[in-house]
């Protein structure tokens, strides 16, 4: 055990639930070792702008099935620049503050990396984006429920769907990431699914539309943000040529995905990545990210984290979209 | 009682969660009482194209909970001409078919109002649209499950426009009515409401975000897809223009407003009008409404149910909107 | 208007979703008006006890979406003694609160009727159950959320039913009302409803249960809390007697049906009748109920809520459960 | 590719909601592959019974959100017999199943392998039950869904707990496992958690409940019902005796934990494994379990699955209970 006395923690990036629950456990776990616990505001700007809070067990009661994050976050430019680094590092010395644990995604473990090794203080990352596109982690926090979400909006729009025998184009989050479209396309039951990992001919996808409704009535295509095609109405302008007789409607559906009471997964990841990051620092750990692999939570270097691109869609989720859709 | 024996049921226009357990109580109350109950498919064009089938009290098990309608609906243009009248009376006169109940909004009114006075057959309508837009009726089917809906996705959208310190502007369902936006602004906890039925200038609303934007760190704005500002993106480039300072979002809920399973609420109304309606055929009534007013389940005539426009909104709420959201 | 300065507020007897929503209006709407409101934290124990803070605008942010209370409730034997009674009036006194709202149950309100009575204090209830079973109000506070949550319940218990051809026995909440076992039972297609209003007889119910067993596989039967014949377990071992060829589980669905995010209905509700509250203060009423009656806010005479017994089980309802269940 | 031309799919045992999805997947995928599907009804008694039917691709049309299994599910006593299984067999034969698939738990499997070895049929294992008690799949289906169920279910209970200062004992399923209560529980907050694979002493959950009820004001202790001290309402009973000032409720969660729409990560699990296990008769495997082991779906053997005992708790989470809920 390290000799560690005050770590802070903050949550930076797109917010995704389950940071909350991890942010409960930091806190948690931290003061049940006897460390003291900063909660640091608006992610790394609250660093810049000596925004911190002293937080107790008490801080964070009753925010397990909270969406968002109560620590607030936001992007900032100013960690991008050397300014902004001393700026942070200033106020943490001051603070005494000898440990950081930093929740998001891969811009905020750019920053993260970047200031450990210019300041020399411990950095553990969390990966909290509902996108899942981390190397190291088979799955990131948030991302379960934000996939959970789609597909009951999926169900939503099924019923209606069906009961007009519609065609509807349906725009998921996930960036360059299709993991989001994929899961929740099989478990939504679509009939198509667009994905940034892999070329559609929009010719093709006609085609598959077309062979399917003498059998199906209705038909659900899931376009991913990412999709090289364009966004869902460009696709289903496109598909509306070639095919006018579809009646074809489109929804994005935008922020919602984002929010939400985290589902028990991701409540229960949150809360052991939130007590193995303190323990990492506590075991003397630095630019390390704690994630999931298999069923247990273990530890990958940052820099690996980043710079790695893994491709994170499962071969027989793909292989069973066109299979499980007849 | 009427000398009635064969009764048929459809669903016109858009779909509206309840519309399921309204057939199931349509279906099984006729059976109860000795009817025979034919279900129409895709609304009116099931009439023209004879796509009717006969229902029995198994046809319409476990449909209690789910959205949509298992009759599907359409719109159809060629019952509003006269040749597509006759065919859809020829084929209920065929099957012996002495009573017609249609479930749907104004335009499915309209048709059955017309029809039955040219054929002399009796139609009940039972007011199903998540609009509630009607009047005759204190409450809609599927209005209840669709504002649910909204609020649940305006919580979600809440947990990230608070943790970004965000303005958002989401845009929700209603045509020409304010209801949907209204009531779940106010349970929401929107910031200001767009509503069609009363105008608001966009500086007054800018005003408005401004000052309160000194105490609250984010905020969301309703905007009713019939209000005259335009829809949500527009209105947002306008408030963005004058504040640039903002970081300002978009999301238009779109279908998944229509679909999902029909709250307590919308199943009871669903099936209280259903089985109301089979009374009142079998009481002799023909071109009526069956509607809720207060609790109880009252008729009110077709036409005037179609020509008579009701300021649905509730004046306290409309009050209220500004004073919670301080 | 009148000359009042500062109220207070507090929730009592049994939580029930909806409560925080109308918090919220009790005080920004308090504000508005230029009040002072005081928070009574545990109810009549905080009069006595002076467990009370000041509240403002931001001290009800956030919650509008949260179950119970953030008041928290309780219930208190000594404010049914006089010396209770005089510490309250006295903690009021010594505060200078001019005027009390009560969020609750008629336990609730028979203690506010004698206290203001005695303490000329002016007192105004608020309806807030899940039972639903207030005259002069057609729906309590926190009774739509209840019956939602029941609802859900028998739809997941309706899975397991129909796939072990199993009849069960749910015990709902109520007390002394089946509102929620009629409701719930109708919106959840139960086969039998077992209410405290309305005697069934075992054999009548089993005969019930053997004939349509012939075309059902599966079948619910609901018992409110509050019948006749004894708790669910009870009923469930009669029947199996009789029947023992039947799978007989029993499910007593409990406390989870208090808490929950409130349903838009309740948010809508809490609102509006918080609102109501406070307006009704400054008009200088006392001793009322705000309530609804059809889609309007009312007053009812305090006393009158006490003391009338209604029976609110709606007559169409009651007829329909045997028809619709066949 | 091996020459199997007709399969037959059955659930038994206990249902698990993303039973539906994986009977969707094995019927779409056999298609794909020019076999033929059989439902089998009500598991083992439908075998014995000749209770089956030909299926296509539309007899899974949507049944993907749905619980329960349209297969219907039982536990069949003359499946242990001799003359059972040699009716099973002489079923099958008759019809040409040359493949069977079966989706169940470790009473399921044990069935399956002395059938197949008897009557040399291949015969593959899907692991669905919500108590993920089976060596070779990291989680069994259905299990993610019952833990939201009870996550939700907990939610609710702790917005009474907290309003009201109340100890709540919980009673959740698992049969010996305590996998739903330790996941649970932890996602849930609970403040102790008594499993059947560990021991607890009474008079030290008393110590803890005392010592944290110095900060909190409400517990909830979930029980799982394999655990050696009873069920809920001994455990509270025996609080109670010692802590006579605590306000405590017993819930037992009962059958609601079954059913419900499952979780996205069912219904995928669920489809993974449909398609798995007949691409495994494909390729000639026999007496296999299909499993997921990290995010990969294996195979493991039957008999191992069935006869080896698994501590299947996470390390990590163990120790967290009573560190996150200080």
């Amino acid at each position: 055990m390290s000799k560690i006395n005050k770590i802070a923690v903050l949550t930076s990036g797109g917010d995704a639930p389950g940071m909350n629950p991890c942010i409960r456990a930091v806190v948690r776990t931290g003061i049940f070792h006897g460390l003291q616990v900063v909660g640091v505001k608006q992610g790394y700007q609250g660093l810049i702008n000596n925004n911190m809070y002293d937080m107790n067990e008490r801080s964070v009661s009753n925010i397990l099935h909270l969406g968002g994050t109560i620590l607030k976050t936001a992007r900032c430019m100013e960690f991008k620049e050397e300014s902004g680094l001393e700026k942070a590092y200033q106020n943490l010395k001051n603070r005494g503050i000898e440990g950081l644990i930093v929740i998001g995604g891969d811009g905020t473990f750019t920053g993260a990396e970047r200031f450990s090794r210019i300041y020399d203080i411990p950095v553990i990352g969390i990966p909290g984006t509902i996108d899942n596109d981390l190397y190291g982690s088979d799955f990131t926090l948030g991302f379960d429920t934000a996939t959970n979400t789609v597909v009951e909006a999926l169900d939503k729009i099924r019923d209606t769907a069906d009961a007009h025998d519609r065609l509807f184009f349906i725009e998921v989050m996930g960036r360059d990431s299709g993991c989001i479209a994929l899961r929740a396309g099989v478990a939504g039951g679509a009939e198509a699914i667009l994905l940034p990992e892999k070329e559609t001919a929009i010719d093709e996808l006609i085609e598959n539309l077309k062979s399917g409704s003498n059998k199906k009535t209705s038909s659900i295509v899931i376009v991913a943000e990412g999709d090289k095609n364009g966004g869902a109405y460009d696709i289903a302008k496109k598909v509306k040529e070639h095919v006018p007789s579809y009646d074809v409607k489109v929804t994005i559906l935008g922020h919602l995905q984002r929010g939400g009471s985290p589902s028990s997964f991701d409540r229960v990841l949150g809360s052991r990545l939130g007590y193995a990051a303190v323990n990492a620092l506590l075991n003397g750990e630095t630019r390390k990210m704690v994630g999931l692999k298999g069923n247990t939570i273990q530890l990958a270097e940052l820099e690996e984290a980043i710079s790695t691109h893994e491709f994170k869609l499962e071969p027989d989720l793909l292989d069973m979209v066109d299979i499980l859709a007849i």
